[in-house]
């Protein structure tokens, strides 16, 4: 069953179809990630003219960055919910992932790509990474690269990582492997910086299948920037420590350290973290204790320094400063 | 019992902390509205002096513009959850609400507001409306207009208001009064001009103690605006109707409605109605079932013509243009 408007993507309508007649459902969830939400409507679409007349269909107009990211007010009103655009964090009845692989051909780049790989007569060794939307070519990857004469290591992360060789912004795990090379397949900035800054005794060549480049991680700008939250910081009186009330970005046990320990640290609950929404508070800087990437990534954004728990040891002096690492997030909810 | 940093607010320490006491409570959640966050701080410490270390105070980061905004997620996960600076919409065993009435006094504009009203001589009657912030005052300036000769009218609008004369910004049922005209006392634009809207048959005075100056409601820029966003409107293809999830603001009937009834209408589901939100989906036009004040005070901020449902009726045909009026909300949840 195809999308009339868009044959780029497999929404796999009919398995959502499948499950809205299995369950007798009368209300359908759909939540898309930001990129994805314009093809919502079409997709609603599809699913009415495959449905009957009484079920109602409803997007979530939540923002979405992630697995870890569901929208549960939706998830818990409706009889089915489908989770678009990323592999599950943790299986459950109520939820239908639909991944939504790329179908762009990742072999020219794997090519370009070897001309930053050591050659393998030399170190054969090469870690293999990826994001979920590339997936569904990871065997692929693998067999190409063996085929010219690798060894390709790879692993699955932990809890929160669903795939074998799979990377999210806030999770390097599966590139733990024996190999001083780490070749990722993807697109952005932000998953192969983390992957180098958390990994910083190998070498990371980022192979992008999307804008056909290939390159070499290099975290000096990023840490600059983190130095110079952390030294901002260091001055601060007043502390708000954020609590992220998304289902798979909470780290009470962080926030409650810190807030127990530090008379001056004051705990803030927020789904969206946002500069608007901290402006509102008067602290002097934040410590964030949910999604990695909303501290580091969307940091200069912020009026105040905003720091990873990691960070903030540093900013009072619990740690030194050469301890400075990237956050990272483990298991589920 | 003061709050040590500011003595003009008073935010009833003496009853949370009874509150804490009695119930054993372990955990306190506070929500301030968007004005008064930047107090949060100050309360915490003034409440962490009075409560025992065990007690873990939090404070909502959520945006909070009324009390039809509680942030359901901490109310349910504390104790004790205090909601400050709006009258209770519905009673709650759980929610302690604390009003943070305004100390201005508001003699000095009663007796400039006398150059609007009518000489009571040739027309004695008057409604008197205020907000929830000056409600503690509510009988003083009843009295101190019978003591010029008015006959003041007053009366508790519907569920939706907790006090006689009370209005909110999206429920003037209170100036629903056998009197032509209106005495609103209060600050902001945008409750004067509602209820001007809702009452075009009356002459609304405003009499404003903070910025100390006394107009007459005007209602012309507004209806400009208003008709511009319904004849943008009419031309559009897809029309995203937007379901709001905040526990006093959802209108359900109202969106279903709608999307039973127009085959390219699709249900949004959100807390938060943001420019950023709507960007991402593809549609001509938006209806907001949710917040009144969303859709026309801040309606030029989005990009695509955002209607009330009254409008959207307009825009489609179902009604004539000359029936636009005032978006307004009743009961509770």
């Amino acid at each position: 069953m195809a999308l009339k408007h868009d044959r780029e993507w497999d929404y796999e309508l009919e398995r959502i179809v499948d499950a809205v007649k299995e369950r007798n459902a009368t209300t359908v969830g759909l939540q898309f990630p930001e990129g994805l939400k314009r093809r919502g409507p079409n997709v609603v679409d599809d699913l009415r003219a495959n449905l009957s007349d009484g079920v109602q269909v409803m997007l979530s107009g939540q923002p979405c960055y992630g697995a870890c990211d569901l929208d549960t007010y939706l998830m818990r009103r409706t009889d089915v919910f489908v989770h678009f655009g990323h592999s599950p964090m943790k299986d459950s009845e109520k939820i239908i992932y639909v991944p939504l692989f790329s179908n762009v051909d990742v072999e020219p780049i794997l090519t370009e790509s070897l001309d930053e790989l050591a050659d393998p007569a030399a170190d054969p060794d090469v870690g293999l990474v990826t994001t979920a939307q590339h997936m569904n070519k990871f065997e692929g990857m693998r067999a190409w690269l063996e085929d010219r004469g690798y060894t390709v290591h790879v692993r699955r992360g932990d809890d929160r990582l669903t795939h074998e060789g799979q990377v999210l912004g806030c999770n390097y795990a599966s590139a733990e492997v024996d190999a001083d090379q780490i070749l990722y397949v993807g697109g952005g900035k932000f998953h192969p910086l983390g992957l180098a800054m958390e990994h910083p005794q190998k070498r990371v060549v980022i192979a992008d299948p999307v804008n056909n480049a290939v390159s070499i991680a290099d975290t000096e700008k990023f840490m600059k920037q983190r130095y110079g939250a952390v030294h901002r910081a260091m001055d601060a009186e007043t502390w708000g420590v954020i609590f992220c009330t998304k289902i798979g970005q909470g780290r009470w046990d962080q926030a409650e350290e810190i807030i127990e320990a530090n008379e001056d640290a004051y705990l803030i609950t927020m789904d969206e973290v946002t500069p608007d929404r901290l402006t509102n508070f008067d602290m002097d800087a934040f410590v964030n204790t949910g999604c990695p990437r909303i501290t580091t990534d969307d940091g200069p954004r912020f009026k105040k320094p905003m720091l990873t728990p990691g960070e903030y040891e540093i900013a009072v002096g619990e740690k030194p400063l050469e301890d400075l690492e990237f956050d990272t997030f483990h298991g589920t909810w």
